[in-house]
């Protein structure tokens, strides 16, 4: 059947991506019943081991849902209805991320950057001062449809100093690169297995300080009883403790294989290859003429590369040809970045420098095949020329 | 790990059960990226399948998170506040479900009988009759902690005359023997791959009535740009529409593989297989000189066989006695029926009728480890008898 | 297909046996190319666990087909056609012994006792005396068909003080009781993944001893670039030499996995459980009426319980009455003792004492179906009473 | 562990080759007892796939080990003392098959090229002249080595005119290309599930005619009750039949999956991948400035593609810095090859045109690492523009 349905060869896009061997075989293992003193050991234990990849100083958060789930339960439990919010908004993802707000507070003021920008915190300080009375910030730390970074750690300082809480998305970037909860002075620290970590979708990882906790408490409207709720699981992971409702078991069982494969490679190491990778693509985009979304390299992320959409190149065929012609599929933008810029991900597994000569050579492929002529055999030449040094 | 964890032997839950093998492989197939257009078609006959399995006439919604998800998002969708709502309540689930329909309604009247019997159809009529202005049904059809069935398909000729709504939660009952959204005339039928389709936790299968489509579209509060959204998932099984949000892509393939199981073995032979299983065991349970939950034989459900806690038995050492010496996991009750009874599932994979045989000795065995008395040997051939003679 | 093709519900045999679920997942990692470095340390790691699993001082031999193949090399290696070999049978894989030894060496002399018995060590002792030009003495410690167990150390002792060569085929009990080359003087001892060790057939495991080495190589015609070598594979464990034909890299992958489980279990608890099985399903045996087939229950294998066929009863309808009405299967005898003794196997994931209630009741249930009035529920109580006291 | 032992990102490698992930799932099925009828049942179906994608008339014969099992009893079985071999060498792999003959035959004669080049079937015609008496010829159509194809439909022809019998060593061409017993007269037709089938290494695919069958039955010297038998298997595919010894089961759980894929996506369809892969990989190689070792582009292999090492270059330091620059793994040369060329494997799941950009650019790389300039670009350019206009 895979083949009739054609299925790529390679998936080089920025979510879902495909995830490690031994993710896969580690979502086949048995699936044990939720109250089975075995299965909540594990399941404790599972949260030490994301507890540790996670950098935290108490336990995460695990819910059992993609990580939308886990920013809608951020903002539906944190922000209470006299809240003032500042959101950050520097691509669709950070954009999108204040309509949530919206719907729990009566006051949300933005600080907006063109989509190819990122945040400056300057900006984030002259905000706070014109509004001192914000309690709470929310940041999108990799805006995956920009493939841009803001400087999540210099902002969360700011914010810190003003005593507000800040909610961070860095689903797309945590376990690609150096970032935290505590680092980014995070309230809400929100990720997945699913980008990064090379696992499947369908958890969230939380990481919520204690006052984040108290707040949470204290807001009459945060979600219980509910799947929106996160206080419902402040005690899930302990083996002594039930859970709220029946967790996702494969999905817990992959998660201990993508945090093994995490630890076991060591962090950095696994920060590095996502580092060498994208410069090499980045390298290699430059070098066969196209330009990069990000309107600085400094910007662009260590996860996903954007790539402009050249000047009459209809990007959906373009998309299209390589997935046909070479069996590759890229990530389109999405919203207002849509049909502006492709996106190669480089995420877990697909994270190895080698990958960055499929995703040149398709992309090069792809547009001369749509008669735009780009030097393919110099952009790998880049690619290849970037590895050899090493980063 | 597995040994030190001290994983049981055989888990023997009314859920989460354990999965049928091809399931565990099935979900270890590659992840694809959600939009790449052999996902979006293997998607689009994934709810095929689901849709031939549960008996529908238009598409199921697949929602990403486990059967609570499907009831709070039914009761959060298709409960307007101003609607008059009848919850029928038998068990612990059944009683459950009204606290969500109270939340978004203001009248929620309640049938409910003693926890270990049916709603009679009667009861319902009558209900109806003095409250007319009803307009939603609850129902929950096997309300697992009591291990009990109702009548749904006469209730809900009833409530079909009446020209209410009704959602019918049959999670734990649907693929284990005859039920399905039409034959029910549920408007939002609940269910999921984790119990009788032998399939992991981690996603809700609903069948929607068109009626309750329009219904939910009217109501403004019903969840939209939401994970409790109903609304955002209608056309999502197309392979021409977008996904809301990232779905749980290994669990779908792992609910495809589970579909397969299930109708290529054929639903009535799975049935068969449930009720044997579960006849074989009430006959063990009563030859051992023990006592079903449920009042009556006839409401006992194919699918759970609860049995009542002998006096002087502490159920939670019983169920330790099993787990330790034989490495058997039963079900505890839940809430009201907490240490009232022990349950043995036979769902899916254990719905074999050779499992009556190990859940009796374990049953026996722990008792008699205890100190009750208890005739196995007696039980051991009252199964085998029931199953020699077929159903 | 599964339903179709009627699988079993059980496995109950004494080989091939079912595996551990971890070794399922284990023969799915990646096949990588032999000469990969990476590979080739695998394969040296993999190589120093069999060690240890098999309390040897030297490395041991992989041979990449079932454990046959181990013990027809083992035969045509070791022994040179000048060689006095004595063979020692208790059963029908024994004397098999005999007829590939007869190929090699041109005087043969054998010890034979009753199907049912085992070899008496002073009638080694004996037969040695009577033929002191004896160079080779070939020894089946597990007679899988008979179900039984001789006395390797003793005999092993006494090869040893004659200064003979000893063959010992320990496939079926290795992993599952104390026994290894080294305390059993074997100079060749052969044994198998897919036994005891719960992993898969395809490979044999050889011990074997340094003069074994030597003789094999002083032998011209012991095989060379052959199927049948031992010589060739000397080096290939070590990660700098090549292997002399590819490597079965899915076996490989499986043996890891499966040496994982039975080191981190720890061997005495292995034993242990597999003592318990096999001591529980006796006294289930007994107790319900019927004989084991071993003459004396000293001699009767921990790892497979061997059991008369009942007097007018067809040993093949009992098996087929026990897989069809319940879905189990259990062996048969082999030769000889075929259609005179049913076999259960307790071996590695199935040597769990729980089993032991399967096994009774699927024997019993069968018999009653066949006509033959049996006691079943004595049967299990006598299985449950074995167990609760522990061993 | 996977990345403490360092593991390649790419095996682009001769073979083994990675599986089709399907295969590697599949090799997770069940182990089932040999002896169990739903296995017999399944193994006989098995054998039908194999007929079927193997185009024979009767059924094949699987054995137990990898392919060099299949070579060494064909010869040892179809090979009397008194018969006259004519062995055709262009390779390393032809070669040593005529040492394998030498063992059973009296008298040998061989017709051999340089090892760059193709046996030329009028050679062949010329030397049976000669040798009138000539029983047997021994072909080996792809011999790997080399990545070089012999014309196998001309030699069987001339070699059926003459009436000997013919083995065909097929291994590594079979499932590449368009290949059969039928088509090129063999008698004795070799394969394996390890090359282009996508499967993994452990099972020897035999294609038998009906008077090799007769020859070896009459053959006194065949092997018999032998790992080395191809006898004893003759009707081990029927479900009726026992099998001489335990088969490899989780072998032919993988080797079912991997006919599955083929039969499912179409040989010619498969035949087709391989054809463009190979094409577009040796338009790089050339546009990159480097030569086939081919002695002509058309007998260079659709599943092999051999490079020249080019003057100065050590061969073992480019595939190190492939390996350790990229991740990328090569098969070097074998034997009289060894040192003087480097072979990217595109078989089974790396048949995918794309793959010829990861080989050129990794094989690029590291020659210009190892200070030998080469137009990495262009070679890619040369694969883009070859995949572009399709085969």
């Amino acid at each position: 059947m895979a083949d009739k349905l054609n299925w790529p060869v390679f998936t080089l896009t920025s979510g879902p991506v495909d995830a490690y061997p031994a993710v896969l075989r580690g979502l086949g293992r048995t699936v044990s019943y939720d109250f089975d003193p075995a299965f909540q050991l594990f399941y404790e234990n599972v949260a030490k081991k994301a507890k540790k990849a996670m950098g935290l100083k108490n336990a995460p958060v695990i819910l059992h849902g993609e990580p939308v789930l886990g920013l809608e339960a951020a903002a539906a439990s944190l922000i209470a209805e006299d809240d003032v919010v500042l959101n950050l908004a520097s691509g669709v993802y950070g954009k999108g991320f204040g309509y949530w707000a919206k719907r729990y507070c009566a006051d949300l003021h933005e600080v907006e950057v063109p989509y190819n920008e990122a945040i400056d915190p300057a900006d984030v300080a002259k905000a706070l001062k014109k509004r001192p009375e914000t309690r709470i910030v929310s940041l999108c730390h990799h805006d995956t449809p920009s493939g841009t970074i803001n400087p999540a750690e210099e902002i969360g300082a700011i914010v810190a100093k003003h005593g507000a809480y800040l909610i961070t998305d860095a689903v797309s970037s945590f376990g690609g690169m150096k970032i935290d909860a505590l680092s980014s002075h995070s309230d809400i620290f929100v990720t997945g297995p699913n980008k990064c970590l090379g696992g499947v979708p369908g958890l969230t990882l939380l990481g919520v300080s204690e006052r984040a906790w108290k707040k949470m408490k204290k807001n009459p409207k945060a979600p219980r009883a509910s799947m929106l709720s996160i206080l419902d699981w402040q005690d899930a992971h302990r083996h002594d403790r039930p859970f709220p409702f029946t967790p996702s078991v494969s999905e817990i069982n992959g998660l201990d294989a993508a945090l093994d494969v995490y630890l076991e490679e060591g962090p950095e190491a696994v920060w590095q290859r996502h580092a060498l990778t994208a410069k090499a693509c980045r390298a290699g985009v430059k070098a066969m003429g196209l330009e990069l979304w990000a309107a600085r390299e400094e910007i662009a992320s260590p996860t996903t590369t954007a790539v402009k959409t050249p000047k009459g190149v209809d990007e959906e065929k373009l998309r299209a040809a390589a997935r046909s012609l070479y069996g590759v599929t890229f990530s389109s933008g999405r919203g207002e970045t849509l049909g502006k810029l492709t996106r190669i991900g480089h995420m877990g597994p697909t994270a190895h420098p080698i990958y960055s000569t499929i995703a040149i050579s398709a992309l090069g492929g792809a547009l001369n095949a749509l008669g735009r002529k780009t030097n393919t055999g110099a952009g790998v030449e880049a690619v290849l020329a970037t590895i050899g040094k090493k980063i």
